[in-house]
């Protein structure tokens, strides 16, 4: 049976839309298998700025449980006129649309109509327009469904996959978050994910935390009390571990072929290298859910919206893991939340109207 | 009158002595400028595995004041036999022969004898088997000139400069450093510093401090409260100074072309962008001192040490930029400072048969 990619057009003030018509037109990145979710207006719309041409059916969301063996189609949700969001700004009909989009094509996946979801950029501030609570995406994909543990997120590049103990906290609170048992389970996460992607035993360099890895205890105590037990540990299971690496060689070694993977100790760690090694390339992977939540690594980018000249590289990056990655990880459909999905969905239409 | 470059061996125990012989080897890179302060057994010796032929005069330090006028001379220290460090490896021999070579090539430039101080990688290690009390250069430079400011360490690469309001401090404590004061003045002094190396009015990036700059007070305050404040006051000042901006995406604008300049607010924020921009080429320039200190940024690398393959390429870069500094900012000989010159380099030497 075909396995389909769930994907939910992003912001529609950025290039969220672009891409996905982007997408939709590229004989590659459309393999017949695509899902998705949006306003058909908005997908026309901008297909014409990208001068790409679109060619597929709309389909109901009823239609779900039952789509045709192969060929992409179309969820109009018909919730975003074209002319009621801004291009290359923040509105809440535009964070309202996308988060939509996402939650039905969440709701997809967790059914099992598809078996990994893609979504071109969001943008945090449009979201947190529609939805003020709004944090990330990791506490918005747990709510929608019910996960039983929380997300999360890799940085993959070709050359190097990114993990990171902590992420969208205040900086100055990270020491206090890090642990040896918080690092270790990042690493076995880590190794985890990496098998599920196919890699054999990836070999995994762990960030130091303070600059020199600390230089012998001259520049703070983390990298010797939290960060060298949880990899001795991780060494003990036999997982290939390397570290406390100071920060600063770290990706440099990896980016040498030493390392498959950095996991850093926060998010600035991290992204910083990622972002300098391969930045219109570089894939955000939301994991530990029950299917893989793949989208390009780069923003909204309401600099360049409208305008035509959007770069697909990451967004094609994005789709190609999540197929790999589902190819790899086969999902069964539950009958009853596919029974249940069309009214699901319908549901967080309605959301909107009361709120 | 020629302007002349101080240059210390640095430690025996890694690439420093070869890098030394392949400098005095070079056409280019030794411009009959420069005064080598070590122990000539070690540059003989390094010349043999480095392969290169050096032909340079040996003077006594009581010529200091009264060199040829021109050509590169070695003042010998007699300081190391090269038997007594062994290779590939930290010792306190090395350590300590390390220490006199900069304080001379120090007190060389401080009394006006030399234009710019150059040394080849030192290793913290083995300077502290000689000094327990050994923090870092800028604390030993204080004290061997008796420094009225301390220094400030920037990271050069053609593309992009790199200056940190703190270096080698616990990250946990980095938070309660930063202060409004504190980045202000450290913008200010990079500008300075930059414009007395020929930049005019240099674009600075601050980077934010939390991720996406805190966005907008969900992950931290520090971007808010202090980083901007610090970035309008300069501004105020006709400053080209833009920030805070996220770390993640500042030196891919810098690299872009978009700044000269970036200020991080902590150590690994910039070296960990530095490293991957330029690995193999960066430049440390220690400034806030009446004269110019280079050395190349990378370290004593103990792992190639004695086999004759270390890369030039940041070496030269460094002389290099203490050329180009050295020749914007003229120094005149200090005539008491010179007479003192030989007794304190002297002292220097001493203190080792006292320890």
């Amino acid at each position: 049976m075909l396995k389909r990619v769930a994907m939910a057009i992003g912001d529609a003030g950025g290039i969220g839309p672009e891409l996905a018509a982007r997408v939709l037109a590229d004989a590659n990145a459309n393999a017949g298998d695509l899902i998705v979710f949006g306003d058909r207006r908005l997908l026309d719309h901008d297909a014409r700025h990208a001068v790409v041409h679109l060619d597929l059916p709309t389909v109901a969301p009823s239609a779900l449980a039952d789509l045709p063996a192969t060929g992409s189609v179309v969820v109009d949700l018909a919730n975003l006129d074209p002319k009621d969001a801004p291009v290359g700004a923040s509105s809440a009909a535009g964070g309202r649309a996308a988060l939509e989009n996402f939650a039905a094509a969440l709701l997809t996946a967790d059914a099992g109509a598809a078996d990994c979801v893609f979504f071109t950029p969001f943008n945090k501030h449009a979201m947190r327009l529609a939805r003020p609570s709004y944090v990330d995406e990791i506490g918005f994909i747990d709510a929608t469904i019910s996960a039983s543990e929380s997300g999360r997120e890799f940085n993959v590049l070709d050359e190097v996959w990114n993990a990171r103990v902590t992420s969208h906290v205040p900086l100055k609170d990270v020491a206090d978050l890090l642990s040896e048992e918080r690092i270790y389970q990042s690493i076995r996460l880590t190794a985890q994910v990496m098998e599920g992607a196919g890699y054999v035993r990836p070999r995994i360099g762990v960030a130091a935390f303070n600059p020199h890895a600390g230089d012998g205890r001259n520049f703070g105590d983390e990298d010797d009390d939290v960060i060298l037990p949880a990899v001795l540990r991780a060494q003990e299971e036999q997982l290939a571990v390397t570290g406390p690496v100071p920060a600063d060689t770290v990706f440099v070694r990896a980016t040498r072929g030493e390392f498959d993977a950095v996991l850093t100790m926060f998010h600035d760690q991290g992204q910083i290298a990622m972002k300098l090694i391969g930045f219109d390339r570089g894939v955000t992977l939301i994991a530990n859910y029950p299917f893989p939540i793949v989208t390009p690594a780069h923003g909204s980018a309401y600099d360049i919206a409208g305008l035509g000249r959007a770069d697909t590289g990451a967004t094609f990056n994005a789709i190609g893991l999540g197929r790999k990655l589902m190819a790899l990880q086969p999902r069964q459909p539950d009958p009853d939340k596919l029974a249940a999905l069309p009214g699901r969905i319908e549901e967080h239409l309605k959301e909107r109207a009361v709120a």
